[in-house]
């Protein structure tokens, strides 16, 4: 009825140059068409987009948001060197640090930071979740 | 320094038995460990947790939301006839629609629906787009 499939995560920022060079400090190689920022991810898309723009596409009002939109994403990387390397990146870049990196309850190691619009990332090592050479998460269950 | 990848997209839920219930009435397969839904979606995961349990661990407050994240998923589907079917299918497992199906300015369709939570989805159909045999997304740049 409905693939198990996300193809395009949409992240509402206020201001698309300043998020455009917060993610290109990061290294990513963004994509701009019609003030609309794409950048390839995987099998999926993160796109950058006015907040008010996304809002009126869904057909929802844009109240004035509280800072926890609840949801989140995660990068999971290859080891925690690589953790504490994004995160330094990430803060040089303008990202808040919302939770320091720190072991975690399942055997990992893992940080949050929310990025210039709130929207938060979690890096984390997970040695329980397979890493493919790509790049592709694999559950273990 | 950081790469262009999404591991898991963690929605925060109020009620985790009924938003599975939601997403298995999707036909999405569902597996719970430690109060914790995992989905593989994909190169990524699709991930349902209590909001404030999720809040926490971001080390942010769960102040209540005003409906609206900032945030939107877009699941890319091979025709008009699949966003009108998943967007019924949605409806009869209890999202809203916020935006019902409609062409868009690039020559797609495409729809928006909340689910329980008001964690947004678009459903689309993009000719623009290219959806490999096995779901990936390519963009067109």
């Amino acid at each position: 009825m409905m693939d198990q499939r996300v193809s395009l995560i949409t992240l509402g920022v206020g201001d698309l140059a300043a998020a455009r060079r917060f993610y290109e400090a990061l290294d990513w190689h963004c994509k701009e068409v019609e003030e609309t920022v794409f950048v390839q991810a995987g099998g999926s898309a993160v796109v950058l987009w006015g907040r008010e723009k996304l809002a009126a596409d869904a057909g929802v009002e844009d109240a004035r948001g509280d800072g926890f939109g609840g949801i989140a994403l995660a990068q999971n990387v290859r080891s925690r060197e690589e953790v504490d390397e994004v995160l330094a990146a990430a803060a040089a870049a303008g990202a808040t640090i919302t939770k320091p990196a720190a072991e975690t309850f399942y055997g990992g190691y893992a940080a949050y930071f929310a990025d210039l619009d709130g929207h938060l990332w979690e890096i984390a090592h997970n040695p329980g979740f397979t890493l493919e050479e790509d790049g592709s998460l694999v559950l273990p269950f």
